[in-house]
């Protein structure tokens, strides 16, 4: 995120109720997909793509994921 | 999430792009703390208070997370 007024609001919040041991704070999207796919590295490109397309906006946001195989 | 109609949207917006494939999708909110604390112990009651006190709302969120220690 280049800029992150909401992760800023967050931490005023944090002060004002005494945390003041946090100096940072960072608001983001998190997204759990469930999806079908054959193996490791097709579930891998989909996320990949999905994520570039439509999940994340690339000119003021990074993302990153991990996939977990779900029980069958 | 109890109901997620921001994941209900993101679904039906991946269906139209074609990705057929991905049977449920949820959303939520992702947060980076940076946190001094003197041990692990103490950033972990002071991470599960914050998220418990502000960061969740209780009755239809629920929440989780890891810590990480930083470069000193």
């Amino acid at each position: 995120m280049v800029l992150d007024p909401q992760g800023a609001a967050v931490k005023n919040s944090l002060k004002a109720l005494g945390y003041e041991d946090v100096s940072q704070v960072r608001v983001g999207k998190y997204i759990e997909l469930t999806i079908e796919a054959p193996g490791r590295e097709d579930a891998s490109a989909r996320v990949d793509e999905m994520s570039r397309r439509l999940l994340s906006n690339p000119v003021i946001e990074d993302f990153s994921y991990t996939l977990e195989e779900a029980g069958v």
